[in-house]
């Protein structure tokens, strides 16, 4: 048995739970215990003999019988466990990620999709990898890139075996995939503007509430970051070039209604842009690429070939390539890389590696 | 240190050697030791003390000083070993893959790209899924389908974490990739003729020496019972349908090369069906599907319109979709399928997971 400490039980966190609820019903013998809820506000702690919460009406327990949230006492709760625990951590909290490597010291194992220690402060990375190495406590995060889909750990598999990376390429933001899928292809849709598809995007929640934070390109330079990291290189969110295709003018409106009032003025220069890209018959992409072969790690927008695995990329998709010595015809792999459904999946996916583990 | 039994040292098995060697190499702390060597004639097996082999010359180390070969003697020396120990099968033997069952009950880890202990007997291969279990060892092969491609490990991640499949599709086979790719597609290349780039893949060496074992389907139909027994169909060799491509009058002819001189005589015959595809847009590709919806599971030839993101597949390339109810658009993995380089990666990958667990 393992214990389950969880911190943010807003949309991922709450999907979990439910992941993790029927998981429980439909094995014989349960191979989780949810032991412990936070979110900002409140936690829920079990009893001192870590019977499993009652995840059929967490919410009300919570919001009822929670005390007043304290990482410290949640943190020795769960380190009290007289079996592993791990403690899982839904948030996108830097305050939350800076605790990492007391957790690892208490003897916790880490689960998260939070991209923040990740891609951080480098010295904190290397610091907490090898706390985890050292005290043989596992600190998974394949959600932090493409959701559930088995990126970090495939690119892990190349590395740790010896193989080289030639070339990684990707299409990491869903959002950012969507807008370019929907504006930019070679198909004859009626074409859009391109505020119109960032607007559409913005009303169906595809976007963060302000799509400039989507726009800005920093949640794809993070991925980059951390896939950078794993493959070897010191990257840093400081120093990574990073295209921000936020107009210049508009960078620093206040407020986000202002942002997309004024969009439509620079749908001209996007139109431009998808047009010398069609007049080579290619299409816009947002990619991010790791190519040590030619000394180049960045993030932007490029056109691409139709003949490109990218280009016929659909929705909101992800798609990763990763070029190397043993594959010179890339590894891909494509499929939805945002979401409650497919983050959960990707957590529960790291967390039966440690119940594997722990139960070897 | 986990110590490393490799039974068959052609191809696939050179090339894992070479893979561990170099790994042993640039690692401060090596995590395997290779042990015992075994071939179908020979063997050779470390000292009582469970030295490293030298792993620079085993080819000439087995050949001269190696015993007559032996399996009880590999296998009784493999599991007194003190530390944890493995034993590979790089063979595509029926004979060794029976033995499984001993191996794990003689507390050995497992791993194999050999298809036949999952494909074959659903009994057997039942008892040792259940004796791994128990026995708390690993048996795991994930070469066994796409190679080092993340096709098992993501299909037991869907599972496990209680995705629902709804399809399964794949290009499985890296032989029939090329020949439809090259022969079926609506890029304006010179055609070719069927029989002649079976004839060119055979040259190459991409087929089997007779290429009938390639086109009759059956090494699809494998893989296809593999994915689905884990996908929980206890699909079966014997009554699963497999369309076999090799015209019905060329399948009793003794030799490969009567068969090669006669199969021109069907180029119409599949220049017919390449034609009627591409009338409404659409190419040729052999496929394995899994369909609990519309309770289909088969290996066939289909058409398949040419925004199918397996009709822009190129090269060898396997290829295979994963539609689940948290991914209503498949995820997809697309890459080598087939090679010595990609084939041993995914046996490396394997061992590196039963290190992580002992160590854990």
């Amino acid at each position: 048995m393992v214990n389950v400490g969880i911190i943010g039980v807003g949309l991922v966190g709450s999907e979990l739970l439910s992941q993790l609820s029927t998981h429980r019903s439909s094995n014989v013998i349960p191979k989780f215990s949810v032991v412990a809820l936070k979110n900002s506000s409140k936690q829920l702690l079990s009893s001192s003999d870590y019977a499993p919460l009652d995840l059929s009406n967490w919410k009300v327990a919570l919001q009822t019988h929670g005390a007043t949230s304290d990482l410290a006492t949640f943190v020795e709760y769960l380190s009290s466990s007289p079996t592993p625990a791990v403690i899982i951590d839904n948030t996108s909290s830097q305050e939350i990620a800076s605790q990492y490597s007391l957790f690892l010291r208490k003897g916790l194992h880490v689960v998260t999709p939070n991209k923040k220690a990740f891609s951080g402060d480098i010295e904190y990375y290397k610091k907490i990898v090898e706390e985890a190495e050292k005290n043989k406590r596992s600190l998974l995060h394949e959600s932090t890139v493409g959701a559930g889909l088995p990126v970090i750990n495939t690119l892990n598999d190349l590395i740790k075996t010896g193989d080289k990376i030639v070339k990684i390429e990707g299409i990491f933001s869903g959002t950012l995939s969507y807008i370019f899928n929907e504006f930019s292809s070679l198909s004859g849709n009626t074409k859009r503007k391109f505020s119109e598809i960032v607007k559409v995007a913005q009303e169906n929640g595809y976007t963060e509430p302000d799509p400039r934070d989507d726009l800005n390109g920093l949640d794809v330079a993070r991925k980059v970051v951390i896939l950078g990291r794993i493959a070897g290189f010191d990257l840093d969110l400081e120093t990574l070039p990073v295209e921000n295709i936020v107009p210049e003018s508009l960078r620093t409106l206040p407020s986000s209604s202002e942002f997309m009032e004024r969009l439509p003025e620079f749908d001209h220069h996007f139109d431009n842009l998808d047009q010398t890209a069609k007049n080579s018959n290619q299409v816009l992409r947002y990619i991010g690429i790791i190519d040590p072969v030619n000394n180049e790690k960045c993030v932007k927008l490029v056109s691409l070939p139709v003949s490109h695995p990218f280009a016929s990329l659909k929705g909101s998709d992800n798609i990763i390539a990763f070029t190397t010595q043993r594959f010179p015809n890339p590894l891909i792999i494509q499929g939805a890389g945002a979401g409650a459904g497919v983050t959960a999946f990707g957590i529960f996916s790291d967390l039966l590696k440690i119940y594997d583990k722990v139960n070897a």
